[in-house]
């Protein structure tokens, strides 16, 4: 038995058919283990030990189950789970400036704070609760009101990188520099909180949305005040043809270029898409450091296009994944996005052997802790590292038989997460959600009712 | 209230939220309405009424479910689904040749009569209750032991098209002429026994396995003995670009032209996959009236490529869907396969408005039913048709809110088959299988324990 020093008495023995790791160099799933998690405050995880050489009493025997790890949502807007299916099947210009802008404008942007907290509340209710219920313990969020999220995720025991809003300029200085102030400050209060489950990011929404000079202003704001933390620069980056063009067209620069001349292309970089990425700019992500949130589905709806996955992982890129939106998706559910990262990528090259069970389950744990500077404390199952796991029943009919449980766990759909632990704290179990059980779902369903409202007054919808 | 003629007493009356018909011309989802299911012989749909105006006795209120016509799955080979991720992430010619025909040759081709039959039966009973518990009601198969299969589908209370077995020509000419000889005896006896449920088939397996002199003889043996019945002619077709250019190359023709030489492209052909096809070969199947089975995810999976449904739909051609084995997908699950075919075509097209939820429910459904002949009894919800439907369940918070149900059913995951019925008979109750609770479960493990050895002496077994 491979004990951390000093274990403490107080620890749940989780016995699992299978393990899946997902630590470098041990690509095999490990078969009937016992996996000891503290319960006496750290909350990491103990020991790994074979179960016929475990000696201590089972607390919980998954006798069907894959334990994995937390799946983490590298790009997400949670809030926007309110909107899902808001406006399926439609142009990118006409979802976009004719139905999600003015909706947010009606209820988020110019609402009133309190009516925009509750939008935001209500939301990231609804995302955490899915995310839970489909074994995803962290998320990279972009949104406004971060602190309302913020007190959701906490509730609902979950981890998240955040701020407070997302930054998009629109011509108005003292407005901008204002929220870049407001982010700084909140991002500063988080970390010397010390919170360790809510950690700082700095949110320009995207080069074509905060021209250079803005970008500056931002960068600037930030490296003085948190010079010394990880904080996460999270930003979309060359999602569709016609932004790269706009924004070479009124800069002569491409987008990945303007980040990267502001030294804004880092280790700390989670660029969301990169749909569109010549070879030189794969070779320049890679040699950044930077991390790509690839975001297959919402890609897909949305008409954006196919990223270029296979040639970026070979490049040494760290591409992990995202959700994107409930409102271009239409779920949050990144079992499903690692079954499209790697079906698409196997469709596009031609070469079935690309992005294989094993390496997009690498890319939605380990690469995207290694991308939200997170990678000492969690994304894998190792002793010492935190106890985020994920045990997927595979007990059905639908997954039989399995000759490969990680094949079943990526290319079947009836496979469904029983428990996750957070910080070693169940929060499903059995497959219900123990921490979002106060869910207000009548204040939800009369928000749903003024949002139905005001749909109808949009102009086409269906 | 729309009643048919002569309305039986017994009738179930089921009250759905939402109802979906498929009809031509009918895109709205109806609201809060009662469809009337006969129970007296003939299973057919007796009327549709708005629940607002229906005077009976509700038997059963589906109150967040969306009642849509049964799932057709246009092209499958159901007992594959015993090879679930056997052989996951392996190039096309090393997963065939290496895994999959190999495996096939120990335990059906070359094993003993007695062996063959249970691994059909084990892996048919597998099929139909993933089949039933995913909402199909209707599947176009193809394998061997095809009378093992229809016996399996009449237990499990499904509709299929069958005939004995997938033709391959391996150079012997008597083998190849017994095994024509006795699919031919197969459908005449189907068609003659008027059995409504399974259907015949005719099914060179494609071009490139079975030669154009011997096509000749198959079709010449049909036309003689089944021609005043629909026969589907189910092939592969245009799958790969290596098989193009091999029979290319050895013929000077491509296998869609030696098809419609040999007069075997029509209104009763269902090609599977077309996933290469010029501008004038689209042109030609739109002419023929032949159907496309467009099978998305094992086209990607197998990294074969990404078919053109939106132009072939635009050409008018018929594409319905089909799953391909559960070896190559890994599931049978229509709902699914409905979302990657919307998904990939926004995807490649970058066109969002292309392959719309409804416009993949009807793939699903009447197109599914048109291809095999059977559009005018079942493939939409309509008075006189079968009642051949599928009771969806969109009430859990991971398809909330729902603006469109059609949306939510096609683009979200967490909807749930609660009932199916065929020809009137409910064969999924509250989510549970009603017509396959003696599935012999021992015997499923004892030949997956056969299967998992002989995977073990395969050359690159992972």
């Amino acid at each position: 038995m491979l004990l951390a020093k000093g274990q403490p008495r107080t620890a749940q023995h989780v016995r699992a058919r299978w393990v899946a790791t997902v630590e470098p160099g041990h690509d095999d799933v490990l078969e009937d283990y016992v996996i000891s998690i503290d319960q006496s405050g750290s909350g990491k995880i103990l020991a790994l030990t074979k179960a016929s050489e475990f000696s201590g009493k089972v607390d919980l025997h998954l006798q069907n189950h894959l334990l994995i790890p937390g799946l983490i949502n590298a790009h997400t807007h949670t809030p926007m789970s309110l909107l899902r299916g808001y406006a399926d099947d439609l142009p990118l210009n006409e979802w976009l400036f004719q139905h999600i802008f003015p909706t947010e404008a009606r209820f988020v942007f110019d609402a009133p704070l309190e009516e925009a907290e509750e939008f935001v509340r209500l939301g990231s209710e609804l995302a955490c609760y899915e995310m839970l219920k489909t074994g995803t313990t962290l998320f990279n969020d972009m949104y406004f009101h971060g602190d309302v999220t913020a007190s959701v995720a906490r509730k609902a025991g979950m981890k998240a990188v955040l701020t407070q809003a997302g930054l998009l300029y629109f011509g108005d200085d003292v407005r901008f520099s204002g929220l870049v102030e407001s982010n700084v400050k909140f991002c500063s209060e988080l970390i010397s909180s010390n919170d360790v489950a809510i950690r700082p990011s700095l949110l320009p929404h995207s080069v074509y949305m905060v021209p250079e000079g803005k970008l500056q202003e931002v960068n600037a704001a930030y490296n003085a005040a948190c010079a010394e933390a990880h904080v996460v620069i999270h930003t979309h980056l060359h999602e569709t043809k016609k932004e790269i063009s706009d924004v070479l067209e009124q800069t002569g620069k491409s987008a990945l270029q303007i980040l990267d001349g502001l030294g804004m292309l880092n280790k700390r970089t989670v660029a969301a898409h990169c749909v569109y990425m010549t070879d030189e700019e794969i070779a320049l992500m890679a040699k950044s450091g930077a991390s790509v949130a690839h975001c297959p589905r919402s890609n897909l709806k949305l008409g954006s296009g196919i990223a270029r996955v296979a040639d970026m992982l070979k490049s040494g890129v760290n591409v992990c994944l995202g959700t994107d939106g409930a409102s271009s998706n239409n779920t949050l559910d990144m079992m499903t996005e690692m079954q499209y990262a790697s079906m698409i990528a196997k469709g596009v090259t031609g070469d079935p052997t690309v992005l294989s069970a094993r390496e997009v389950l690498e890319m939605a744990t380990l690469r995207g802790a290694r991308a939200l500077g997170l990678e000492a404390k969690t994304g894998s199952i190792k002793v010492g590292k935190a106890a985020d796991l994920v045990a997927v029943h595979l007990g059905g009919l639908e997954t039989a038989p399995i000759y490969d449980p990680l094949g079943q766990l990526v290319y079947t759909n009836s496979r469904h997460v029983s428990h996750v632990w957070i910080d070693g704290k169940c929060v499903v179990q059995d497959g219900t959600c123990l921490t979002l059980r106060s869910m207000d779902l009548a204040a939800m369903d009369r928000l749903v009712s003024k949002l139905r409202d005001f749909r109808k007054t949009l102009p086409s919808a269906t």
